[in-house]
């Protein structure tokens, strides 16, 4: 046995969700060489595999390099090793070489036994706090926080490829594509939509103000009010655009009914954020009978939580607008949590954000009409993710039109 | 007077449709100078307009390109000069110095008389032939051919811009953009439709095969059920995928109504181009009836001619392809000769190739999810065109419901 | 006379700037009539032009929209009105029918005189104080501001379109495409950028991430070191992935020599945010001798301002980042003030914040791989843009070795 | 063991290409079941692994299906059974059920032992004859053509994925993105050219229009004329817009040298159509001296054979070009032949009907700035494709630039 090697094992449907070969292909491009010391493919189709390999590296470092990495795509190590802890020196410091986390379940080996990491997300540390372990951002951190550094003592368990049952995510595989049948698909996440509300699930709906200008706030507004919807997360834009259609009947001064240009028009998106400084919130609003319908009406009518979160771009702000964008990120966070499904629509900024902060096997469908956009939503490690690439003021209508005909949910 | 000068004028709409504006500015980008000698403009939107100006160049050179140039935005030159005639030295050859064809409606001044140019289309010659004026494409060229060479005789009109009447070309300009109420712009479609065919119209439809992949096939059947359809241009492609999914289901293997993929799914493509190998023709296919529905029965059941011209990526192609590029050029003039509008549905091919066969006057309707792909149809010389960023496999059923809810035109 | 008319005026190159022609078109839109009492255009291409037109609307609210709308376009009433102001009724609030101001150059008539609009931008109010007319944003806005409402007595003059000079706007229009000579274009944008500085002007650069994974570090790096650049627009993600390609030579883990995927990578990306923390900030690391290269390196040692605005999207974000969007947007302003130039590379969210505060009559560049995002950006009023569809990746480097060439301007 | 079931196996770099994970998901996708009867995995990366499977349905029919689709993927029948031949009924005609192509090395058990299938092709039939198989597409079946039907006797060998070694194909994988270092991936696709060239490979030019538009014309004529290529496929766009140059200066009118537009620009697309048709051919018009330099030219002087397809929307199209595209697919089949290496570059049409006749294990790249362009080239079964979303007009002179610094091949 060479002097720079290691045992490693991985359980699971091995073969099934590519854990295996992913390993196999890690290890090879770090030019790394492995024996597999024991493997046991499951018979059927259900069973569980098992393998043991043994990992070589050229020395020391290289051999460590290797074991981080397999230990991430999910192999351990055969002998459990405890979490090595260091405190951070001071607030926002980690301390050097943290354990940089991915958005997959995750176990630490502490005091002899696998704790399950909360609040997992991607890119972020791991704080061990009296006998939990928690996923913490960057502008989280304490001084003194005990953060867990190196790889040792950590297991991953990837989420496994969805093959049973019937839902969109089956059909689609992880591609975009725009030559797909719009109908049936519109009509497969209406269903999607129907199982998981059925199902106790929560659903988070993360938008752009395309929604509006494509003719589709209706459609959203319907979501929310017939009960699918749990949280709308979005920026100032959406809720600008939201509430001068539903006050003034336009979209950036373009009447939506007809598509033609209203007079006064360019005045309207200006007149609309004045009118919700002069009643001073968009609860205000509603109370005072001023906005009547929407996607922002049917969410304080239904207290459904909505997070604006601000943007250098913004025009106002609306005074609902979190304009600190550290604490909008902890107000998206609190709206995501315990989410089942998340439906982003046309807008790449909040969509990534939001990416950002889910765990793996949360499901999330992307809808835009820009290919590129929906390619890298899907590239930033939301693998998981089902994009579909068309246009949302034809496609949103024929999901509601679809939800329309079930049975309430009420 | 500057030794090289000469004076033009022009008339019509000549604010309303920009034309002066044109004209002041191809003069000064040719680095020219003019003098409006005369200038009459409307005082109400509908009077004609009249001016008149000096042009100077540098030297004769300059001048006759810049009168050249203004001439071709429907300026006239103040005396009619006759047209010049050359004889073409062989077939497929025009003489040095010919005159290049725009799309807009040409007049040339022969046997002192204005006679209009038939079959106007882009970038071709014109052939005069007893006192008729024929736009000729270069491969119709024939040795002796009497064309017009130079600038002199030659009156263009280019088509003003629609302002009075409700339709969908009036609200949108010529810009395209996905971020128009996706809704209302398919009713406005459909009322055109509806509108064009009752007043006599003829209507094109250009398709691709995303029609087939995005489940439109259906809603594209219906309007040439319906009667609203008068030719059908397409590529082997087109006829393939609408052959494969009335006969299978599929479209490329994928079942349509459900978008799973099909057992034995990848030989459908392939089958389905033996099978009409076998029986001859697409139209012995539908007397057989083994082909029952889709856009190539319809077309075939209602006597709707169609033509399918080859390219060099097809599979086959089918018996029913011209595989002859330059022939199919001749049979789709042949279906949009005389045509008022034509709907051009997810082909770059097709489209173009259309597009260059048409005058300007004829009212074009782009829609393709792929907005570089709109845009480019539209930069072609073909401004008329309403560019649609849409997703066909929505926009075209919301089309189609639009149009069942009108009396039948039948 | 019409009870409901009006006479306007307009002057300036109204025929070569269509300013004549958009205010026909805006009446005719809006269903009015006029008649055109003088017309007086320039003989010459250089002279300016005179109109005088009579408006006439149904009714008085009618005459008042066209009026409000043409005045928009440039026109002025023949007789001066003073313009009316009302006080803001609390913070953050206007009057109703406050005047929402265009980013064209503006002034007001008020004690008898015409004074200019400091800090014009699109989208808000004017507030007068002490003889001085400024733009104002909603959230600058104090209860009590004394707020132009209606459209009497503004004046407001559209930039003209530049003709004469060799400057790479002359020649593209306002039109953008990816069918362009890449590397004449390059050299036009460098001949730009050299006689802007050569001029005495400012140029601000906004850019994104995709500057450092194409690649374009370098080149950026570059022309900020050679004193071309007077400041830098961005976000969190610039300056992470620059200090991370500049500490690491990756970014997002990819070595950017050479494309491959560098050991223990996908740390590096927060590995360099927590080296950023630990140093306090990205001056302090450029002191310690820890960051020696890359743009936000060259901003520094150059002492060229930048701001790094925060989003919700942020990892981290560095503490170099202003979280506070509204408090961004003041920052930002501060560095667009009276550039003569902006460049914007590769980041929709930070060029559209950045167009919104700029005035008519700057230059702005933007270049980006994808058409749409070109698009959405010229179309958002600052119809002065030049839109490049390249990859910056290769872009960037050709216009720096461009500037190689020229004699330096230090 | 279950009525019906069959055992397959399957060898070689199973986990390291994937092909177990393939055949394991192909069944359960089928809903099939399956048995592992025996699997040893190579213990080295180098080594070979084969697995013994037993496959079972729940009818003959479904088992059928099930087998089927596993032998595409590179399973094979435990017990060798020869293939079925079955006579074409007609010309162009296959048998009903006849085995429809794919595009990896197949070989047919055949009078008790394996042939090579020649001219590999993806959805074509294989017609056996002399104790050879080839490769056929429709339109040369011949009738009586002994054409192999069902799925017996055929044994297919997937590539295996590249992994030692240095190209450009490695570091890449199968995806494709705007986001990569160009100047980096411009050097390895040199050095890719370099080395195959080196190494006695073939490499041929897909080409559109847009190399001249964007002002790569010279840095193709310049790989040309250098030795790299050694056939060039285009359409007759290429050849027009290169010969305009060459001749004229100028891309549709515009001088490329400076993106300004041409006096008389318009006419120079037709023009260069005139003067080939007038020189009877574009050799001739070399030969004439009439045309010195470009693309085509380089191509005549150097004796590289160039095929024009023709298509619908050509201008002319020129006498080079075949209009027939059944005739163009065989002249393009003959270029391609034994070709190493395939470099696409804007031009979607073309580079379909390439990809559609190149073998799986034929390198192939895809430059083009629209991400939608290259993901659909790329998912059209040319899995080993590699995409490159840049500006070609500023990739391919940084190409030429890297191989203009090796040493002459010559």
């Amino acid at each position: 046995m060479s002097k720079f090697s290691q045992e490693i094992q991985v359980s699971g449907h091995l073969i099934d969700s590519s854990i295996l070969t992913k390993i196999f292909d890690k290890i090879m491009d770090l030019h790394g060489e492995f024996q597999v010391e024991e493997i046991n493919i499951g018979k059927r189709k259900k069973d569980q595999s098992f393998a043991r390999l043994l990992v070589k590296g050229k020395n020391q470092k290289h051999l460590d390099e290797i074991l981080e990495t397999v230990y991430r795509e999910g192999a351990v190590s055969k002998i459990q090793q405890e979490i090595t802890l260091k405190k951070s020196p001071k607030n926002y410091v980690m301390p050097d070489n943290f354990y940089s986390t991915t958005n997959n379940h995750t176990q630490v080996f502490y005091k002899n036994k696998w704790i399950q990491v909360e609040n997992m997300m991607m890119d972020k540390c791991i704080v061990v706090k009296q006998n939990r372990a928690f996923c913490v951002p960057v502008r989280d951190v304490k001084k003194g926080d005990q953060i867990i550094v190196g790889e040792k003592g950590i297991k991953i368990t990837p989420p496994e490829r969805p093959r049973e049952g019937v839902n969109v995510f089956e059909f689609m595989g992880s591609s975009s594509s725009s030559e797909r049948p719009t109908q049936h698909i519109a009509k497969q996440v209406a269903d999607d939509i129907y199982n998981t509300k059925k199902n106790g699930g929560k659903i988070v709906i993360v938008g752009g103000p395309a929604i509006v200008h494509t003719g589709a706030d209706d459609a959203v507004s319907e979501l929310i009010r017939a009960g699918y919807i749990d949280g709308v997360l979005a920026g100032n834009a959406l809720a600008v655009h939201d509430i001068e259609y539903a006050t003034l009947g336009t979209s950036l001064g373009m009447n939506v009914h007809n598509a033609t240009l209203a007079y006064h028009g360019h005045r309207n998106h200006m007149d609309t954020i004045n009118a919700v400084f002069k009643a001073g919130s968009i609860a205000n609003m509603v109370k005072s009978k001023k906005l009547k319908k929407g996607i922002m009406y049917e969410c304080i009518k239904n207290k459904i939580p909505f997070v604006l979160a601000g943007s250098i771009r913004d025009d106002g702000p609306l005074p609902d607008v979190i304009t600190d964008v550290a604490q909008a990120q902890r107000e998206y966070k609190k709206i995501v949590k315990d989410a089942s499904m998340v439906i982003m629509i046309s807008t790449m900024l909040h969509s990534i954000a939001t990416g950002n902060m889910l765990p793996a096997n949360v499901k999330v469908i992307v809808v835009d009409i820009n290919q590129p956009t929906v390619t890298k939503l899907m590239d930033r490690g939301t693998w998981q993710a089902l994009g579909i690439v068309s246009d949302v003021g034809a496609f949103l209508p024929l999901v509601a039109a679809q939800l329309r005909k079930k049975k309430s949910l009420r």
